[in-house]
């Protein structure tokens, strides 16, 4: 697969990440190193919590959506950097047994007015379960290379 | 440790977390999972980036810090649910050998005018390293239940 400039890329650009399958053992590995909460690692615990299941942590989420998006055909040169991220939301928790995808657009391209090698690129990212629920959604400041290294 | 409910904090309060140690196997391990880029995973691939050195994946910095979070005497009773994030940056990124830590400030306490058992809280959350650079800093919206469930 090809790698993309700043040049290649415009708003409304859509990208599509293959498919995860996200097991009650991934979700509970994740949560034993990262977010050790009786509603992401046991079953009895999560039905006394608000979720009344057990669920992924959000992190966790978000990581798996890192692998889609690195798994995807998106692809900027030298690879996927992010500055940082706004409105991070998750509208629904992971579940044992969910199938999930990415879904990348782009939103804004920006050439840099001090670097003419690179710019930045706002993107919309969103991942779905096999239902079309969303889990997570975000929006990353991508630094990206051009083409010509502004030559 | 107690847990605390929304009617024990105010704006301003701060917490602290534990230290934790995190090595290059620690790095490689999160990133040949979730985030599966060269400048993470080895040296030759992380010389050549924008880095110049290996680095810790920007959402393994998240999950360490979900991690010291869960760890600190921060404890909003029922655990830490959060609906979103906004603002999220990462200033410097993770390195092999770091000890790094988290930081917590209670920005908003808001009890809920539907459910009088619960409100939301804003809060700003920063990790920093041994040299006291910030890694990551961010601000999560979360749920948490008042003492007397409104009562």
């Amino acid at each position: 697969m090809s790698e993309l400039y700043l040049d290649d890329y415009k708003a409304g650009d859509r990208f599509e990440s293959p498919e995860l399958d996200v097991s009650e053992d991934d979700i509970r590995a994740f949560a034993a190193l990262y977010d050790p909460q009786p509603f992401h690692l046991d079953r009895a615990g999560a039905e006394a919590s608000p979720f009344q299941e057990l669920v992924g942590s959000g992190w966790h989420t978000a990581a798996l959506t890192m692998r889609l998006l690195v798994n995807s055909r998106f692809r900027p040169a030298g690879g996927i950097l992010g500055f940082g991220v706004d409105e991070l939301r998750w509208p629904s928790p992971l579940k044992p047994g969910d199938r999930i995808k990415a879904r990348i657009e782009v939103l804004e391209v920006r050439p840099s007015a001090k670097n003419p090698d690179r710019g930045v690129m706002r993107v919309r990212v969103e991942t779905v379960n096999q239902d079309g629920a969303v889990l997570i959604s975000f929006m990353p400041l991508l630094r990206v290379p051009r083409r010509n290294n502004g030559g």
